[in-house]
């Protein structure tokens, strides 16, 4: 193997198949970055268990060949060089050199035979979305998704498709956000789910810069290509709940107040509450077209006040203050709408703006 | 105790007395922030074993009275507070009251008469200095000072004042960073010095604005005082090793290089050289007006070859990469001088542009 490129052109190979590397991988192959040298082309590929990232780049080869060299290592010269070309050259199968002008450097390499070969698809679910609307609805759901490796498929996101419409859907049980958004699909009576690692789902959608994505499902992987990038991804095994019973039909108290002024006001009372234990929990009291938020522990106690649209009944009720402030992460619009339907029932946060977008939350017994 | 005023006085002051306060001091007092509301003025107190610092910021005092509250809480609360008039009200012992437009928060306070008066000068060294370059000598001499706390008077930086003049040295006795620059003093034959935390050091020269700092040393506390601030810090015991002594007196290697490629040329083979174990070694050689560093490791080796302005012997010579590229951080030039005495004597770097600032860094044996 034998190429001269740019910098440029390593970065961005580099950066997109190390999304799929664990540099600590107890598996030495899945530390390293296969690069293959073949017709005016360089495919960098980079794999775990879960995932698998391929990524070509355009460049006159001058010697063909494959390698595996040290993802980090790699990553961690070609950051630092300066812009200039550079060459790769795999002398042996032993080390690949690193060279540009006067300076190189030598890197040991492992046995590319060893590497698997990535999957490809043999059928099933297969659409177009584009990028733009692929990165809010990962945006909008993620989020809620858990992060306790424990929590296993609720690590995850769920994808739905109904025929050109799709669903995605993150939860950690204690909490739901769902979004929706059109996609391309020939069979416009598909149906069908998946559930990715909510992480993967975000890896993707920070590589993919505009135009659109081609994702098809089959029953273990899910495929996603877009520009020069190809990616598998492992499908979570497991049920999500059936999150639809969950979202009530009907509402005794409804308010619309300010975006910001809400999640300002919980944050500060969250430090009352978050002084006291884990559980974060701060009180919310509607009444009259005010809403009043208050907690108390250890160090003192917090009571804001501010003025809501409010129409229905007054009602008490407690929440995870996280829980509150963590939807205008996604909540750009300067107003939201909370539906309540009793103390112990799920309440449900929106953007007015914003009907593709629901945001589910259970209260805390107090 | 009554007062209102804007939450960017609040800040100011909590940021300057913060500087100073441990949250999770097992003393509780030296947690909080002393309060003092009397004749419009409110002096904000924070204070730790080694440092006090008081901050008066003016305004109209409804009630006099004074407290200790705790310092994370209040000031967590009142940077999240909205840019409104805020109210602080002490109407009993045991709490204090941080009020806003309709909402509050009460945090539990402690007692006041614990809080130890701050120390006041008694006589000593008593100079001026512009804080541009006060900042300058502590930014150009901290990042040498050891940041082990068991190599104690190693993480403190010397101040020496010499009639007219201040040097500051930083080091941890395998480099040594040294800068002067002019004071004001009354006594031209003044001649003394004191060492201070790195750390306190760095604190105090991002707390002063413009203008002037003025500086008092007695045997045990260095005061610094400026705008509305006065700072106390207990000194260090120890004494630095003769520093003077180890600066070689001739040379028999001088080259110049440009500042960002020997940087980021060290950089990269440091790469190699951490790799292998913790001291980081790379290798110099300068021969006929070119410079190359090399290292050699387990992942394999990096070599860089650049063109220097040369004078004197050729040499072998290595380093512990870290201190080569240290002093960057300071050497803003685009050119830098390096001085070799033979392989095993200290090595000096400076900006060919900046007479008052020299960097020493020992070799390392290979």
């Amino acid at each position: 193997m034998l190429i001269t490129t740019s910098k440029e052109n390593l970065i961005t190979a580099i950066n997109a198949v190390q999304k799929a590397i664990n540099p600590k991988s107890i598996i030495p192959m899945y530390s390293c970055i296969k690069l293959e040298a073949k017709e005016n082309t360089v495919t960098f590929t980079g794999a775990s268990l879960d995932i698998g990232i391929e990524c070509k780049i355009p460049v006159q080869v001058e010697r063909e060949g494959s390698t595996l060299i040290p993802a980090k290592y790699f990553s961690d010269i070609v950051r630092k060089l300066p812009d200039v070309p550079i060459t790769l050259d795999l002398s042996d199968s032993l080390e690949m050199t690193i060279r540009y002008e006067k300076s190189y450097f030598t890197l040991k390499t492992m046995e590319v035979e060893d590497f698997p070969p990535l999957p490809t698809f043999k059928g099933g679910l297969d659409f177009q979305i584009s990028s733009e609307i692929l990165k809010k609805l990962v945006r909008q759901t993620s989020f809620a998704a858990s992060a306790d490796e424990l929590k296993a498929v609720f690590t995850g996101l769920l994808w739905e498709v109904n025929g050109e419409e799709l669903g995605l859907v993150g939860t950690d049980t204690h909490r739901l956000a769902w979004g929706k958004g059109p996609v391309l699909i020939e069979d416009k009576e598909a149906k069908g789910s998946f559930i990715i690692p909510a992480k993967i789902a975000l890896e993707i959608s920070r590589l993919i810069q505009d135009g659109s994505c081609h994702i098809q499902a089959e029953k273990n992987t899910v495929f996603f290509t877009f520009e020069n990038i190809k990616i598998n991804c492992r499908v979570l095994e497991g049920n999500f709940p059936n999150y639809r019973q969950v979202i009530p039909q009907q509402y005794v108290t409804t308010i619309q107040a300010e975006s910001k002024k809400l999640r300002d006001a919980a944050e500060r009372i969250s430090l009352f509450a978050l002084s006291n234990d884990s559980s974060n929990t701060i009180n919310l009291k509607v009444s009259e077209g005010a809403l009043t938020i208050h907690s108390r522990s250890d160090i003192g106690f917090g009571q804001e006040e501010m003025e809501v649209e409010h129409s229905g009944e007054d009602l008490n009720i407690a929440f995870n203050a996280r829980y509150i402030t963590d939807v205008f992460k996604v909540i750009d619009g300067d107003k939201v709408i909370i539906q309540l339907s009793g103390q112990l029932s799920a309440g449900i946060m929106q953007d007015p703006e914003e009907k593709d977008f629901l945001y589910l939350v259970l209260p805390v017994r107090v």
